[in-house]
């Protein structure tokens, strides 16, 4: 394998992205199950003004969303990019988001809480992004008056956020340990270390494609530091026993067919679901982890994303029927892997 | 498509090969089924002599093997490139083989009857492939004493072969016929012209990678110019259903998935197989009919026997496991496809 196993700063191989998210509440108002869809509006243009009225140089690179202004489809898209909750867009009246441009923040405006701020970077950076995510923080408080008990710590409407109301999460492709059985196991042990491991896109989802989501569990009676820091130190813990485990896999012919199929499969498919892409995807990513290929991690995790059907559609920019998704996610995945439809002449002269 | 359907010259797309077989037996003795093993033995001399010491130019390139001193992989391997029956190496005393050195031409003795010369040619050559066919005969004829009645024709042990004593086969490509589900009614409407259709290793055995033998099964009555005539027409008839099929098929996007995922796996598994590479080999001839790659049929004619376990062993030169075999059949098929093991680098700029 190309990967120095012992190599504890790039960590891309295993740690895809980091997400930090801070949930805060406005004093003078209930919590968003308990407002009027007139009170939602109210207080989504507070926040919003707050935004985007900040007068930072920040400020003037946010755009708002009304949620029920977008089609289904725009509103699933930002579920599959990460930039909201799936439960965000189960009831969108009176739900607003702030998204940056480059969308590496994002707003979400009654959701469970009245403002939840959520801060995404590629990679293991748990720091960066968590100044970035407290940044913002400082310039809303600023202009709002959060819901803040002296004892307590931030009020939230779940009693798992109230305190810090930060939760920081690590995104991880973990196929080795996924293939090992070794999982159950490892989520069982960290609950009790206060951090959750779970599927790619949150709670109750599949890991699919080998994508776990590692977050803390705690936020009261401990600081935003030392739950970032609990977080890092477990997934080092995490890169390292994954890392372990693919070395004893490299020389598994079983496990580098299955590869090398996915990456074949991928380049000449002309249908592919997206269950069975992601699934594929997992393992060409796995295929570059062992250095049985080159290809970036970035063009990897991207396609994980653009693959999702909404997202697809919305790139496309129409509807597509479920069979016209798999053949144009069939193209996208052979132009991403570069690879042309039809090979060159491949005559073969053994005589 | 890029095969012109009109051309009825060039149908390497559907025919693989011609066979041509005499049965022949030694007057003076009985039935090979009959004989004692010395008596076998006997026999094999007369014919072995008859044939390396004919004086003809073609005599010296026949070499003799004594069935019993072969491997069971060596022995295999002879009815995996189809130059014996199956029944031939199941019970070896007493039998042997004149091989011609390019394996066009094999002579068994003592098979079912004393004689069977077979001349096998690529593509459809039945004329040619016949010529050939009946100048061995002549050879022989010159210096042995067959079984004939003026009646009857050439005597053989299984009434089906009295007459002629002539079998002629082509070896048949006919995925989408297979494909569509039409063979059942093919076979049945062909047994009624005196032509049977039956797997790649005759009677009995699976149409495994859609090749399927299509020979005459009338010798009594008839020439063997009309035999061939009426074979020649029917297999003609075949070809047109076959690439009409295909024609039909052009579109389908399942059928194209199917033909270039079988590519994509041929290109990059590193286990395969005999059954599945049997089938993925078909799906690429299949694509290389409609036209979706260029890879000559000989090089995939000739996967289509080395790829087979005795056949295998025999080139690399010793006993494998199976997985061994699975292993190094992935690396003949990926080598003569021509695919790197590892792809280049395939970085992506999409930024």
């Amino acid at each position: 394998m190309k990967n120095p196993y012992k190599d504890l700063k790039d960590v891309s191989d295993v740690v895809i992205s980091t997400r930090i998210r801070f949930a805060r509440n406005l004093k003078e108002y209930p919590f968003p199950c308990r407002l009027s869809e007139d009170k939602k509006r109210k207080v989504a243009s507070i926040i919003k003004e707050a935004v985007l009225e900040g007068h930072s140089a920040i400020s003037d690179r946010f755009k708002y969303i009304q949620m029920s202004e977008l089609t289904q489809e725009e509103a699933v898209s930002l579920v599959e990019r990460h930039l909201v909750s799936p439960e965000f867009i189960s009831g969108r009246q009176g739900r607003g988001l702030l998204l940056l441009n480059d969308e590496s923040v994002s707003i979400m405006i009654n959701e469970e809480d009245h403002v939840r701020i959520q801060v995404i970077n590629r990679g293991m950076k748990l720091n960066e992004t968590y100044e970035l995510a407290d940044k913002i923080d400082t310039l809303l408080d600023e202009r709002l008056d959060f819901a803040f008990d002296e004892k307590l710590g931030y009020l939230t409407q779940c009693p798992t956020n109230i305190g810090t109301g930060m939760r920081a999460s690590l995104m991880l492709h973990l196929p080795a340990l996924q293939e090992s059985g070794a999982m159950g196991k490892i989520a069982a042990s960290l609950s009790k270390l206060g951090i959750v491991i779970r599927g790619l896109y949150g709670e109750n989802t599949d890991p699919s494609g080998a994508i776990y989501q590692l977050s803390n569990q705690v936020t009261l009676g401990i600081t935003e530091q030392e739950a970032i820091k609990n977080l890092h130190d477990i997934a080092m813990q995490l890169v390292a026993q994954e890392r372990n485990t693919r070395e004893q896999l490299s020389e598994n012919i079983n496990m580098l067919d299955s590869i090398y199929r996915s990456y074949g499969i991928l380049s000449y498919a002309k249908l592919i679901s997206n269950s069975e892409c992601m699934k594929l995807l997992s393992n060409v990513r796995f295929g570059v982890e062992m250095g049985c290929f080159e290809i970036d991690f970035d063009t990897l995790d991207r396609l994980f994303i653009e693959i999702q059907p909404a997202t697809l559609m919305k790139n496309i920019g129409k509807k597509l029927t479920p069979a016209e998704r798999d053949r144009i996610r069939s193209e996208l995945v052979r132009t991403a892997l570069n690879t042309k439809q039809i090979p060159a002449s491949r005559r073969l002269e053994n005589t």
